[in-house]
């Protein structure tokens, strides 16, 4: 949680840290001003003081929306300071920079730096401040474990309201696609049609699925999986365009919208197949199924998240399907881990991978999927099922919005002869 | 043009460029692969050679979709790697980076970084290369003049048709926005209702167009501007949610959508003032609209782009107005530049200020726009006018996506007392 941020840069050995890019789509600046209208700011923390947010001088208004100290960047004239600078864009932001540090008491010290932004101008200024303030030292880490996913991995209730409202929306969604489907009319040769008669294609599908992303408040900026054969047998394969619906053939639909402008995620998946099913297909998804219960019921507070992926993939080797635990890289059978933690990031802390660290367990206030899968590209068919799940805070484990797990979807103008 | 890169590449005296991050939202890693389901991969470009794509091996198939030489990450095995760095998961991905420059033919040179992507772990890798293959040296530049902008400030005929298509979809909801609005029924004190009787707010007519947008295949991940009142006088207010909509006041509605998925964005303002007008809110925007006419006009093929800012301010400053030619940084009055180019960024090269480089001229191929304005918070109004233009390469210069610029939108269920 946020509360944790002061302690965990301790942690890291960090006495400051620095957050740079736009407030939204860019979860550590989101997670610290709330996000708004806010582009390319300036955020610096000095461990345990209130956070300083530089900005546009156009966007102090929204910025004093997120409760912190504004300062705007006219108070640093970046005319004069770029003739100073004979021109040099790099080192007249590499001075705004040290002053603006100076300005937040830092002159020296370990400066943790994070944020989405532009790798190229960031590296340009960096490369120049380490010049002139070489007593400041800024350093990066890897993503997966950075300061940031530590803070994040824990949520208040506030953020589980939130992330369940996307839960809600997410679910309504997935509602109108099948009742959109199985309403469809069907041609002979079992591919469904529009109202006008044409072909619906996976494309048509999409469009449907974001204009009422859209209509709910939501976006889904990293895209949705609606796959359908083989491509349902890749697990990122988002779908092709041009395919057809069809009765009878495994889809894949992985839908992973977040607030409109960029806030919470929810991540969910139903495998589904339209009128009936391949008997092959309809076996995987009962395993899956089998093992997605099985995990739910041993969901427990504070055990590590990777043994539940280690129970999964002995579960699929019992039944004779290649995993990560007998297989490195698998292609087909398991080929992912079992689940992450939700939240500003699709994907964030805990992981679920066997070689994780021994830390990411299921600690109160962790939200996170569990998404066993079962992939065979050349069978033609894949199967996920996904929900996102809440650690509360009195140890039980509840999914944060309930949909069916059906597997055939019944047709309602079409009938098996 | 892409084509330009490897001259651009030999001029900034760069032998390789390494492109990161997704390929949508992300403008330079989506100018070299099309876009497309590719997240967190690794592009490289030896100077004079084709680009090669490191992919997640989930992802390939998104991938080939790029036409580009693809390499799986697989091809590197991160978990044997991981162990010979000891568990240093940046020197890890550090080894991998050396790994695949050698495999482009890439041992010592400049190399040029480029993409929006987290600034920590790539920063942590980077600083773990510089200390292992010090021979290659990673550079950053400043965004505004970086290799990519001059590449991508002229545009192909293809880019220019998907950036027309984006003018025609912005116009389309522009002008579904003014139809529902001037449809309202009126309450006594002029706000405007909605169906249910409701007053409209910002928060409605905003989540319309999001509606809107969606529906015709676009997005708008840098949000909309739709503000009136004092929040219109403050050029980058996006508005207040709660905020009514009332007759006779100033409404600025600045809307820069780009392609679902991350592509193309158009740029677009008008100003509007719903039944009638305040006297001094209709002469600003007879005066912004001479200013931009005048602009238009005089639109010259291989012109500096700051000449026209130039003319803006000085035709301002006739008329009493504070413009960055006679103050730093001006709060009222016109306080920005006039344009700046527009593509896979909604901001880019060429750029208007009055210190920009001599070569932000308007060569064939250039999309910028022009958007005059001028701003009085206090006063409780601003006004700016808006359109992209397209510089032929017959030299003629044309607006993407025509409009009218009417200010006061006559209520069709009201008439003034």
């Amino acid at each position: 949680m946020k509360s944790d941020l002061d302690g965990l840069m301790q942690t890291k050995k960090l006495d400051a840290i620095l957050v740079i890019g736009n407030a939204t789509h860019n979860p550590p600046m989101y997670y610290l001003t709330g996000g708004g209208h806010v582009s390319a700011a300036i955020l610096i923390k000095k461990r345990g003081e209130t956070a300083v947010l530089f900005c546009n001088d156009m966007e102090r208004e929204e910025a004093a929306k997120s409760g912190l100290k504004i300062v705007p960047m006219s108070t640093y004239p970046w005319q004069d300071m770029l003739k100073e600078a004979n021109g040099d864009v790099a080192l007249m932001s590499a001075m705004r920079l040290q002053q603006m540090f100076a300005d937040c008491g830092i002159t020296s010290g370990q400066v943790g730096i994070y944020g989405d932004t532009d790798i190229s101008s960031t590296l340009a200024t960096l490369t120049s401040l380490q010049r002139i303030a070489p007593e400041i030292v800024i350093t990066g880490e890897p993503r997966d474990n950075s300061l940031f996913m530590y803070a994040m991995e824990t949520k208040d209730d506030y953020e589980v309201a939130r992330i369940r409202r996307m839960g809600k929306i997410t679910t309504t969604v997935v509602g109108r696609v099948a009742d959109f489907l199985t309403n469809c009319e069907i041609r002979e040769d079992e591919v469904l049609l529009r109202e006008n008669g044409a072909p619906l294609t996976i494309a048509d599908v999409k469009s449907s699925i974001d204009l009422w992303l859209a209509e709910l408040g939501a976006e889904n900026p990293e895209g949705t999986i609606f796959s359908i054969g083989r491509d349902a047998g890749i697990p990122h394969s988002v779908g092709t365009p041009t395919d057809l619906l069809r009765l009878g053939q495994t889809i894949v639909f992985d839908i992973y919208p977040c607030e409109a402008g960029g806030g919470y995620f929810y991540d969910f998946t139903r495998t589904w197949s339209l009128g009936y099913a391949n008997p092959e297909a309809q076996k995987l998804h009962d395993e899956v199924k089998a093992v997605f219960d099985k995990v739910q019921e041993n969901l427990d507070l504070n055990a590590p998240f990777k043994d539940y992926h280690r129970m999964v993939c002995e579960e699929f080797e019992k039944n004779g399907h290649t995993t990560p635990l007998n297989t490195q890289a698998p292609v087909d059978g398991y080929v992912h881990t079992l689940g992450h933690g939700v939240g500003l990031n699709v994907h964030e802390r805990p992981w679920s991978g066997l070689t994780v660290g021994d830390d990411n367990i299921l600690k109160p206030g962790v939200v996170m999927t569990s998404e066993p899968g079962l992939y065979y590209p050349e069978k033609g068919f894949g199967v996920r099922i996904e929900d996102t799940f809440w650690v509360r805070p009195d140890g039980k484990v509840e999914i944060l919005a309930e949909y069916p797990y059906d597997f055939v979807l019944e047709m309602k103008k079409w009938k098996k002869a």
